[in-house]
Order: C-alpha cells, then structure tokens, then sequence
C-alpha cells in the first residue's frame, strides 16, 4: 500500500466564508499525517473529517499571516491534552517558533511533547525531509510577507516481480530486491532474463506541491515541475486583477498557467477570496488554459 | 426596549467536543452587544449565528488559557478586513494585551482600528464600566491562573406612566421624567395624585454573570448576590470530584450550590469537560439542589 490522500480542510481566503474555513490540507500517508497550514478552527475540521490529530507527524507553515495560523496553538493544546508524546515538528519561515514560545508562555500551556520548529531561510528549492519513503521540499513564494511553498514527492517505488515468473522459476530470496531494483534474473545455469520481461512497471510516484499564498511567480514552475497535483492559490478572478496584484495573490488565470508551464498532471485551486459566491467560476476561468482543474471544498478528499 | 439575549457560542471545556465549541457567550443588547470569552473558531460561531462582528463593542476575557482566548486574533483580523473603524474595547487579565500585540507584531497585522486593552488587577469587586443603560463588575476567581468573572447589571428602568392617567390628565412635559423617576404628581388646583396611583412597575432590571473558570468559591456567592442569571462553569459531575478539586473547576453540585447562596433566579451551566456525552446528567445533578437550570448548548439563546 502506498496511499496518499489529500483532503481540504479550507478553502476561504483571509476571512472565514459560508460553509469555508480558512487555510489547511491534510496529506495522509499509510502511517501518519503531513499538514499544510493550519488556519483556525483546523482543529474542528480535523474532528469534523474524523481525522485523528496524533497521526499528524509533521506540519508546514507556508507564512505568518493569521489565516494560515491561527489554528496552531489550539491544535497543539489539544494534542497536549489528549496526552501526546511523540514529538510534533513544524516547517515556517522566521518568527514561527517565537509565536509559539510567547503564547505558551502567556497561557501557561507548554505542551508536555516535544514541539520542534524548524527555521526555513531560503532563496530556492532545498529539500527539508528525506525520508525512507519520500522527500519534502521547501521554495520561496512571492508574496507580501516571507512564504514558502512545500512539494511531498514519493520516491520511486520498486519494480513489481510477475507472480508466473516467481510460480515457473526456482528464484532464490536474495535475487527479489535486485530484480525489483531492476537487475536482470540470471538463473542458476547462466540464463539471462532481461528485467523489462519478469517485471511490470512499479505504479507512478505520488507528488502534490503546496502553493499558497503568491502572486504570479513564473520561477514557481520550475519548483514543481511535472508535479501530480499542484495546489495553486487562486484568491481572485481575473476581473479583480488589480486586487491580486497590489495584495500580491494570484488569479485563476496565473494558477493555470503555472500549471501549464509546470507540466503539472492536475491543478488544485483554493484560497478564494469571501467575496465570491460562485467558485465554479474560478474553474471556468481556469479551464480553457489547464484542463485537469478542481475546485476545493471543504472536505473533499484527492487520491494522490 | 431593553431587550439584553445572551447566545451561548461555545460550551465544551478545553478541547472541543462533538457539535461543542469552546467558551465564548454573546450577550446583545439594544445597540450593539459584549463577548464574553473568545476561544477558538468563536468568529466561525458568530457567522453561523447570523451575529454582526461589528455590534460587539466589548469583550471580556475570563483568563488566559488558550480555549477562552485563542479565537481573539482572528476575530480582530476579521473586524479589521471588514473595515471596522470604532474602537474595539477588551477587559482580561495582565498579558492580554501582550498577547495581542505580539501576534500582531509577528503576523504582519495591526489593526486599522484601535483596540484598547484594559487590564484588570483586583483582589475584589470592581465596577469595570458605567453605561447609560448598564454597568458590569468583574470579581476575581479562583482558578489556577489569574481569573475574573464579570457581571452585566441593566441599571434601575424609569416606572411607566398608565397611558389613562396621561388621557385623563393635562399633564405638562416636565412633569414626565418626576413621575417616570417615582414622584408623585400634584396638578394646578393642588390634587396629589400619588405615584403608585398612576403608574405601573418598570420592568425588572436584567443581569448576568460570567463566572469561568473557577474552584467553588463560597465569595462567589456575594460576588454574584441576586444575579438574574447566573451562568456557572460546571466542568465535572460529581463523581468527578477529585478532577474538579485538582484542576481547580466545579461541579455541578459546586455551581448549584453557589447559585442557591447568591439568590440566583436561574442558573445557566456549561464549560463541560469533553469526556462527558451526555450532558443532561449535569442537568440531573443540579436540579435537587437549585430547580431553575439551563444546560448550555451552541447556539441557544436565553432572553434576561
């Protein structure tokens, strides 16, 4: 099993709108959980999707502004009191840990487990995790404040053995993980079997990148490129151009087209602005220029 | 009319519970309304309540555990990008305003508006606010960190005068407010009319008291003395006792018992520990010793 599901907790911009929260994505991984943001009242959505909070590993802050952090203190007073050891670790730019040192300290609620906050600086893509199964990197976004955008990206996964070829031959256990690493069987009277034929491709690599909140950033396509599926943030119309651009937010129209230039395999968009009612618009203007596009909602739920 | 409803946001203590926020009680006068406590995702409970952010013109904080608190920042920021202009006025304890301006430092969002912090420091009662039509005290808990309750109190209405008495009569203009105040009236030949003749009781004057998180705390009772309603925290059942003590919070036996000595009209409990499903057996446990009890529920609303 390698099953990566990604479900929206909010989708709403600055303000909290009818039936949308504000920033949070949940990745679910076989083991444990990934969180992007953390927006008040996360900690409600997580309850309301039945999501368990003591399986999130790891959380990522992409920037300092209330609606993408709100939701941070509450959740981590919950995991302390529902009694958590296992430490929790967080990814922001500058000023995250001190956030949370100061409201610790004023509440009186330093959590018994570890809080780990891991500082990103940077002025390009670095990798931030790297573990057995898969990595996390962090880039720069364009926005009014420091923000980062993160990409989770499976590592390749290895070869599937045909069953008739293990069924026919005498293969020994040690020749599995060479053949799954793509080695070629030799058998025990020198027969070459070439790996293409004693194995089927092994299912395509999971990756998803999390970009939110930035203005039109072309660079942003080289970061994710030939991701899975790209969340995009897509705070205006492109009626309200203006506005995205002096609030340094994108528009359906810029998600789309780093979609484009990415070679981004599905596009997510998200981060709408209260103002609008009708957020099929946003796929409308999207559409015509990125085909694969989804709307988030609160709830939905995306097989990687 | 004097109408004053109070709309309970939030009953659950600590952690939030199944369709249970945490504390928060918007009490709506005539012109505009005060919040009591401000835990988490207490903006997302105001929306779903139909309730105008801009009409709170006060909030008063019991204490600085996060689940009383933690809603504050995002309700600011959301006044804030609803272009509120009049001064937001908050009571609580020292730190709060620390609290506030720390996150508005780190997260890049002052207020346009201004918000004025009143810090409150008293071993006893003190009338915090003299309104035209009101007044609210605060008195100090006991809880393990430094808490205070508050009390709204409608000040004393003017009698009515019998819409017969003013037909039958050439009363002058003057004469209005002296007879409205309790005089009796004398007319131009010297008849006294006395003014219980000619003139009917005000309506009873409306109060209430937020009183979380707490100990049992037997000055409580003269804190609160012939409240209207009296709303108590009541975190554990009885069977519980040993929590409530260590924890410093009441049970519902505490609550009643507090209610009984203060001459409460109605008791109002709530604040329940998450652990419990079945909140009506709070309800059971009060009522022997204090008839007139209310459970707190999201969204129920109780007229003074």
């Amino acid at each position: 099993m390698n099953t990566a599901t990604l479900t929206i907790l909010g989708s709403s911009a600055a303000l909290p709108a009818k039936n949308r929260n504000l920033s949070a994505h949940l990745l679910e991984l076989d083991g444990h959980s990934l969180l992007f943001d953390c927006g008040e009242a996360t900690q409600f959505q997580l309850k309301r999707y039945r999501k368990k909070i003591h399986k999130i590993s790891h959380i990522f802050i992409s920037h300092l502004h209330g609606d993408h952090l709100y939701g941070l203190p509450g959740l981590i007073s919950s995991m302390h009191m529902l009694d958590r050891k296992k430490p929790l670790i967080i990814y922001g730019p500058k000023g995250i840990k001190e956030y949370l040192d100061v409201i610790n300290s004023l509440t009186d609620s330093e959590p018994k487990f570890d809080v780990i906050c891991n500082i990103i600086a940077t002025s390009s893509l670095i990798q931030i995790i790297d573990e057995h199964k898969y990595t996390v990197e962090a880039f720069p976004l364009k926005h009014s404040v420091e923000t980062y955008g993160y990409r989770f990206q499976q590592k390749t996964l290895l070869r599937n053995i045909k069953p008739e070829f293990i069924e026919n031959n005498n293969v020994k256990v040690p020749w599995f993980n060479k053949i799954k690493n793509g080695e070629d069987y030799i058998n025990e009277v020198g027969k070459v079997f070439p790996n293409s034929t004693i194995t089927n491709n092994p299912p395509e690599v999971k990756s998803y990148a999390y970009c939110s909140d930035t203005a039109y950033f072309e660079q942003l396509a080289e970061y994710v490129k030939n991701v899975g599926l790209l969340y995009h943030e897509s705070t205006f119309l492109i009626e309200n151009n203006e506005d995205a651009i002096s609030k340094m937010h994108s528009t359906a129209t810029d998600a789309a087209n780093i979609a484009v230039k990415s070679g981004a395999k599905q596009l997510l968009l998200g981060h709408f602005s209260a103002r609008y009612d009708k957020v099929e618009l946003f796929e409308k203007e999207a559409k015509p220029i990125f085909d694969n596009v989804i709307i988030a909602n609160e709830g939905l739920g995306v097989d990687l």
